[in-house]
């Protein structure tokens, strides 16, 4: 581990949670030196990852963290597969479709079909969800084990009355989600709203993502077709990746 | 300048530049050796900012940087503003809407509105463009003079034949943006594409931004309205972020 490196991160984090921040918010926050900070902060804002306001001289994250999260996403094979069949899952279901990666506790969402209804939908790429209130976070750890043993502290982190933080009780859950390949969530992480999702493996056999539908709370259980219509859009993406076999038989 | 720091962000730009490169490939193109390269690589992995393939072990960039980015356009009121003037100029217009702020020498999409024909298209969010071959950055240029003077080396670069590469000429065209607010490309960054962009200002008068429409070069010139559509989308914007004027007449 390289401190300043790490510093550097921790700070784009801490601006990443507040948005706009001074220098000496940002120092107290991380419990450092303000001169020490200001290196790091000049560091960053020479290279676009950090920008200061005009006005008030507080810091915010810059332009160039936009252009490496573009091309994170054209990197991923993962998504270029994920946007064929989110179109397919999207008009086969009536619903949203989200395609997600694990990345340490949370998911973060690499793709958003919104519902074809031709509504107006707010984008939710780039968006995290902790894994454990998410079908997505849920459908990936069931087959991740070892990742579970990370999350699981004494309680995991509540987001509405319905989110499992009671990790005995998410293992349990996450058994039965692996028996299926199929997991679901309701009002979990959002009041009002649900979800189903199924697991994405890679070549080497991998859980790499998982793709879901989201619906309104209101209307669960989605119709039976609906979680054939998931499970065959995973596991079409999985065998796109090279994937061996899917876990569960159809 | 942190060493370390600068280092990280340039390992980054590397891997954003190539996708997927090993220790000694990135290290050989810094010119560092590669137990340096090391130590931050892992330190960026521990972050999620880097990746390591499962079998190749080959480095990529990591989900963090997709959150970053997402964090950073919810941060931007002129991303939040340009959403939905840019939602009309792409009705009045019929063409697909960018929005985009200067990064350096280049253009960064901060949003985008597809053509309102129902039509399929790629998302163009943080991608980017030479700032020299875009109306975008042309708009934006022709009001950050300072900007111009850091770009122009002996010959700017190339992306087709109609690039304007030779920096007097380029000075020449901004000065007659600055005059109308209103620049024009055409082909000059990617074959068969055209555009013409306007200016943002903010509320202490910068040019921040730029928003414009983008149409086949088969089509230009774009219908008089769209022109007048441009400049009013860009207006309007700069009202709402508290510009003290727009730079010229309606």
């Amino acid at each position: 581990m390289i401190q300043s490196v790490d510093r550097a991160i921790r700070i784009l984090g801490v601006l990443q949670g507040a948005r706009r921040l001074s220098l000496s918010e940002v120092a107290s926050r991380l419990e450092l030196p303000p001169s020490t900070v200001h290196g790091i902060l000049k560091t960053l804002q020479a290279h676009g990852m950090v920008v200061q306001d005009r006005d008030s001289t507080r810091y915010q994250l810059g332009p160039a963290v936009l252009k490496l999260g573009n091309v994170y996403l054209d990197t991923l094979e993962l998504r270029s597969r994920a946007v064929t069949w989110s179109e397919e899952l999207a008009r086969r279901s009536g619903h949203a479709v989200r395609t997600g990666v694990l990345t340490f506790d949370e998911v973060v969402i690499i793709h958003h079909e919104p519902r074809p209804d031709g509504s107006r939908q707010m984008p939710e790429v780039g968006i995290v969800i902790p894994a454990h209130a998410s079908a997505l976070g849920k459908a990936l750890l069931a087959f991740l084990p070892e990742q579970v043993d990370e999350l699981t502290g004494d309680k995991l982190r509540s987001m509405t009355s319905e989110t499992l933080v009671d990790p005995a009780v998410l293992r349990a859950q996450l058994a039965e989600v692996a028996k299926e390949a199929l997991a679901t969530e309701r009002e979990e992480a959002v009041l009002g709203e649900a979800g189903i999702a199924a697991p994405i493996f890679d070549a080497s056999g991998v859980a790499v993502g998982a793709i879901g539908i989201v619906l309104p709370a209101a209307d669960w259980p989605p119709a039976e077709s609906s979680f054939t219509a998931v499970r065959e859009a995973a596991r079409n993406i999985s065998r796109e990746l090279g994937a061996p076999r899917w876990p569960v038989p159809a």
